[in-house]
């Protein structure tokens, strides 16, 4: 089977937030155990002008959510970056998972010319579907969910590679 | 066109070591302007048993040599981990992009079901080749690669997402 433009991107993205998923309950887990109150890792940030652990996993959801929608050219949902604890983060990390679910392969595949656009801050951008999934979309939903890896380590809580890559695939 | 295996792993595998390549130059500069020891940020860690700046560039470049070498069945050159200046990790990065550079379309393509097996640690991981890039390979070098990312960030260096993304694709 040739790669293509959904398995580049749907179940790529649906490994990343089960992963991200199991990272957040052992940081849930960890807080509880050393009494740390949740919301000291959920705005916990690696430089004072960075974006904390909760914008972290709102913009990597937001990024696979526009990614998959655009791609299938589907409505995608606007949801509120209102989650403060890591229940509401993990619900985030769920109805994204669902909302990836529910696109099917054959609206995704052949998109690889597919016109997008979006805007980011006072940019407009404009890329065909394949620069837009490889240049845009998987270096930023990676980069998110990384960096809340990151902020996550550095905050003491006990995980390693293995946890971001997850279940090895065969 | 449609997407790839060479597409979807050299160019983007270029990409990320030529936009982490421009991230060390800030580095080298701000620890030159600040008069900060550049050994201090090669060396500088997220918390004290993670890896440092050093070999998250390296194990980023040998998890793309890796990658290329192996879907495309050639041979991969061994590379000692003993850069300590900026100047060398830039010229581990410079060899890591001729190596990708080197590789043909046509040696990558078509390498979905290829049978990949490589050592990590004591475990003997066994992949077909699409698994492997998707679900292994990319994941690694996005994570070493905003994790070098992550360190400089923290560390001071004024860099934000569009170093680390580059210039947008069309």
């Amino acid at each position: 089977m040739s790669l293509s433009m959904y398995q580049a991107s749907v179940p790529v993205f649906i490994r990343t937030f089960d992963n991200l998923s199991a990272i957040l309950h052992k940081a849930a887990a960890y807080a509880e155990a050393r009494k740390i109150d949740p919301s000291v890792l959920i705005n916990a940030r690696l430089y004072p002008d960075m974006l904390p652990l909760s914008r972290q996993v709102q913009i990597a959801s937001d990024n696979a959510k526009g990614a998959a929608g655009r791609l299938a050219q589907v409505e995608r949902p606007a949801w509120d970056d209102n989650e403060t604890t890591f229940d509401e983060l993990q619900a985030r990390i769920a109805k994204t998972i669902a909302f990836l679910k529910a696109i099917k392969p054959e609206q995704i595949d052949g998109s690889e010319e597919r016109a997008i656009s979006l805007k980011v801050g006072p940019n407009d951008l404009n890329f065909q579907g394949q620069a837009y999934l490889l240049g845009f979309a998987l270096p930023n939903v990676f980069f998110h969910a990384t960096t809340a890896y990151a902020i996550l380590r550095h905050s003491g809580v006990d995980i390693g590679k293995l946890d971001f890559l997850g279940a090895m695939p065969t």
